[in-house]
């Protein structure tokens, strides 16, 4: 195991068999990680699926998922770690086609962290939840050591109803599929990112932090056959579609010419050399739908605020090699590759 | 708010408005900060209730908790931050009467934990999961840079399935009730104190981490009439019966004679000044029966390992002053106070 693991790191320092960052941006070190480690000591039916959250059986049917939030900074133009760890968790629980219910929330603050900030990320926390209509109804709190945290890292589980009978995963894609995107991306990472650097911006770039379980609720009532759904956090669309295209066996040819990319985060990707399609979102996803209905699900995602800007980005190709292309302004076709880390870390 | 809560803290730390250690002990102060800035913010039916997990309503009722684990060292006699995760979500699943099915793990790794050192927690994860019954379904796994984390801190949640008809929680406490506890106490504190210290005893004093589930659901399926259950962990036996003379609005009488606590335990409490009643536990417990199931409830307790060791301690006496007095070997009776803060940070 250990050899095999080493091996399959590229970088000295994996070679020195610790951790490093990479290992938790959402790229190809993380699935390595998990693939490696994680996944053979917990094999279940559920994490088999390699789904965010985990469908559970039962007389109805819940699904269930967790998610760590350690965000830096804790506050940022459109939010701050409290509405993340809130619609974060609300998220996956709808790319499970859940309507979700109930959160825990569990706290792990740095000894030293003012009241004031634990009360203001509280308030955002309370307010994300009557939003996105979930209870709080369990919770945890541990306090360690200054200089043995970041201030305050939270932590959510949370619990959903399946009311429907659909497989949304990526076992459901289907050759002529069409793939459509809620937004334009790169919004959330682009926000930290501004943060971080100090930089400035015509007007200040918002994150798209937001709850996206109503629109998909929509779409299963009114009978849509959603064939899968990912939220697109960390690794940005790219990889998002990248894991699709690994998981379902097929090609999935988009273009790159019909992705919305807001001007300032586009200004903000070419200063610093990224790939807006790379960039983290946290209120933004895919949705793939058969062709058919691909008409009737813009129009339902396009009544709901967080997915106003909804359009089709491309579709699933016939051919079986698991990969993803995405066509340029100029008719050229790149292959898109899961990079090895996140572009920036800690950015949920 | 500002006002109420600095006055509520006695120290000019707590004064100042920040976070101190004492604010993650599960005591006094602990208490403070749920029922001042955190209760408020999330207030729901299944929190008011302050139990450790929430049972949620629907066809079949589920049993809801989280909890996220800080242990310092991540390795101790008798156990580690793994089985502690796995045991203390079992646990907590356990004290709601519910059947512990499924787990989510989230991981927030510090940049440069070796990878064996992960290798060997989710190990212990799997055992313990193995152990207890159940399957690990979903998780998360977030990585922060040097030096704003300590290695490593595990969150898990769990859902259980609640499938009896019964009220467990200290408002079904009744007078009269027998007062059992399950084991002896203070072997989880005492053995990270141990480690710790660098302090050696005769033998090593190991933690009495396992999981309660199974003892519990035995006295369920023999018709035994739970009234309460609570695991012994953060503040000890002692800090469990006040909660619970402070929920029930009841008086509890222990005897201090009949609470085991083994050799090496009371020597290191003898040698470093800490009372073991307050010392944390994590496989124990306190049930609350009626006097007149109390042989019974003993004998089932007894069939199993984790519990082998269990005996009545005392009694809920027919006032209704909410408080625990104990009586000691000499027949003097003390009133048990909740401390301010845990003895020892960080011992989960």
């Amino acid at each position: 195991m250990a050899d095999t693991f080493t091996m399959a790191c590229p970088s000295p320092i994996a070679s020195r068999e610790r951790v490093v960052m990479a290992h938790g941006g959402g790229g190809r070190m993380m699935q390595q990680l998990l693939e490696q480690l994680v996944y053979p000591a917990f094999s279940s039916t559920q994490l088999d699926r390699r789904h965010d959250g985990a469908v559970l059986p039962g007389g109805s049917r819940v699904a269930f998922t967790t998610d760590s939030y350690v965000v830096h900074p804790l506050f940022f133009p459109g939010g701050d770690i409290g509405t993340l760890a809130i619609n974060g968790t609300v998220n996956d629980l709808a790319m499970c086609g859940a309507r979700p219910q109930w959160l825990s929330v569990a706290f792990i603050i740095e000894e030293g962290l003012p009241l004031e900030t634990l009360r203001a990320v509280l308030q955002s926390m309370h307010e994300a939840a009557a939003q996105a209509g979930v209870s709080i109804v369990t919770g945890d709190t541990k306090v360690v050591d200054r200089g043995k945290g970041d201030g305050l890292f939270v932590n959510t589980a949370g619990i959903g109803l399946v009311e429907h009978g659909l497989d949304i995963s990526p076992a459901a894609v289907r050759p002529g599929d069409a793939v459509l995107v809620s937004g334009d991306v790169g919004r959330h990472g682009a926000a930290i990112l501004a943060v971080r650097a100090g930089v400035e911006f015509e007007s200040t770039i918002k994150s798209d932090c937001g709850p996206l379980a109503q629109p998909v609720l929509s779409l299963i009532e009114a009978g849509i056959e959603v064939h899968c759904l990912r939220d697109l956090t960390r690794g940005g669309l790219a990889t998002g579609l990248i894991e699709i295209a690994e998981h379902s066996g097929l090609h999935i040819a988009i273009d790159e010419e019909r992705i919305g990319v807001e001007q300032n985060v586009r200004g903000a990707c070419e200063l610093l050399g990224l790939d807006p399609l790379y960039l983290a979102n946290e209120g933004r996803m895919v949705i793939f739908v058969p062709q058919a209905q691909e008409a009737r699900t813009l129009e339902i995602l396009r009544q709901h605020p967080i997915s106003a800007g909804a359009g089709k980005i491309g579709h699933v190709s016939g051919d079986s090699v698991p990969m993803v292309t995405a066509r340029s302004s100029i008719g050229t076709r790149r292959i898109l590759d899961m990079q090895s880390g996140e572009q920036l870390p800690r950015i949920c």
